[in-house]
């Protein structure tokens, strides 16, 4: 079962926000983050009320060196109280060493395309979905509490091998829960997902797997990212990964970032009304650990250019100590 | 009523996009874009497929220098097959010159909030009101076949006053429509919009004034303006104003753009097959002849910076020919 014994001090919210920056952020940036740094950073997103964040991946140090200290990161993290800690792991070997960290969440990639697959793990879809079978057998014995989520990569496209079937978007998905999924999510690894597509198919995905229909990781490639969550908002995700200052992923120009900046993503929903449990001020206080970590390191979103509106107030009522986004850093 | 006389040329399109960027760009530049090269940009944004567009403002050239050739854009786009040719106008002395020059359709912008009229225009919206019946009355004597639309700016908030009270900005749609307005769009002018927001305004608009509902003139400047036309489509919205390059009114950082970008609108429906009938090499093209005549002036736009996904098609079935859009300048 996806990990809910922790969420007892979560503050009432509409929406769940993943932090994915320590761990898609990190990797995408060819310096690594010190492992202490990480840590401040982590504690102040955590700080900002985040209560899901992906910290890092347990892949062999020798391919991500960014991510060689992930063990040390996740116990630090297990400190924070009310912190869902997650880590991707690629494959059986890497969630052996999650759950000895003591993750609480799992999360292992699956491509809808065989060929991004094949680029990305050196496995068919098919393959992964065997691995899948084999971690969800080590969960039941080692760590029964653990959850395991699988997130479906280029759901909506892949610049390898093109448009990726809907239909087997959702066999897969299927597939994956069959496997020993607790959730499935969906995600736009290269920025092709439009909002008619992504309401389409999350609306198939909950139809096909109930309850188990998980996270909707979406890209901001070409400026479609929020209308693309607000999409899936409409149908009926709850649980979005963003990253930090649009961290990590940045193949093109200034501005074009990978992921959904985690603090749009928090205005865009405040304002509608819908909470987060996210403080704007606390982000911008994250941000500032973020770039002490990593000292020049481009970071983007443009409710931190801009400033709060000057009457802001959030979907609970609160309201803002200032207008500006002070110390946010860019 | 709108003009509709010179549409029999216009491509089938679900959605009517308006470029501004020639009004409401260049009026927020400093500098004066040439004359020649105004005309030579408007003919590429024609060229890429846009069918109206708001060629400038009527206004005394001692308050916008910028605006002086209005008569002469206005005669020159006026020679664009199938092209509706708007400008804005503030008050009666600038509609009889929009006349006069030949307009196929006026705007007049027309606050929800009185602070910000006054600050605008020095005139409370029931004073605009007034002078929208006295340019009713002289359209129809003079040119009963030209458009009048009017605008309600701060519609989803003001800088200035704060909230502004929804049932508020419906009542003046309805007094606009009595004094004579054709269209009456709504302008989220300050950046405050959000989804919930825009869907909820548009649809009681729709439901108050029905065919006269016109265009959403959205804001990026936090990042939400595609979801905020996202949502406006929802509500069934289908005219939106859009600016090139995102030009003009960059009070922020890098990226903080005021207008929606235009290549991204049209990126987005596109790709959720919503036709628009412009062509994205084409607006590439435009960006060019955009900055031949503003010289490093700074445009924004997350798909000419990361190009179209290499399996693009449009919503009518044409594929590009590449996909960078080569020559589209920065």
């Amino acid at each position: 079962m996806p990990a809910t014994h922790h969420t007892a001090s979560t503050p009432a919210a509409d929406v769940l926000i993943c932090e994915v920056g320590p761990r898609d952020g990190l990797q995408n940036i060819a310096r690594c983050m010190p492992t202490a740094a990480k840590q401040a950073w982590i504690d102040a997103l955590h700080g900002a009320g985040l209560r899901e964040i992906e910290v890092g991946s347990f892949v062999p140090p020798a391919l991500l060196p960014q991510m060689a200290d992930c063990a040390e990161i996740v116990r630090h993290a297990r400190s924070r109280p009310g912190l869902t800690v997650v880590a991707l792991v690629p494959n059986l070997r890497g969630a052996e060493a999650a759950l000895a960290a003591g993750v609480h969440k799992l999360t292992l990639p699956v491509s809808a395309s065989t060929a991004h697959s094949l680029a990305n793990v050196r496995k068919t879809p098919a393959q992964m979905l065997a691995e899948l079978r084999s971690i969800a057998a080590l969960r039941a014995e080692r760590a029964p509490q653990v959850g395991i989520e699988v997130g479906l990569s280029t759901a909506f496209g892949c610049t390898l091998q093109g448009a990726v079937d809907e239909d087997e978007v959702v066999r897969l998905a299927e597939l994956a829960v069959q496997a020993g999924a607790d959730e499935v999510g969906l995600s736009d690894t290269t920025g092709m997902a439009d909002p008619e597509r992504v309401r389409r198919l999350f609306l198939r995905l909950r139809a096909a797997i109930g309850k188990h229909a998980g996270a909707a990781h979406l890209h901001n490639t070409r400026g479609l990212g929020l209308a693309n969550c607000l999409a899936a908002w409409d149908a009926g995700v709850r649980t979005f990964d963003s990253s930090q200052g649009g961290l990590g992923g940045c193949p093109f120009a200034p501005g074009a970032s990978g992921n959904v900046v985690t603090e749009d993503l928090v205005f865009m929903f405040e304002s509608m009304g819908v909470a987060t449990g996210v403080d704007l001020h606390g982000l911008a206080a994250a941000r500032s650990a973020l770039l002490a970590g990593l000292p020049g390191e481009a970071v983007y979103g443009m409710t931190v250019d801009a400033g709060l509106p000057p009457h802001f107030v959030y979907a609970d009522g609160r309201r803002p100590p200032a207008h500006t986004l002070a110390g946010a850093g860019r």
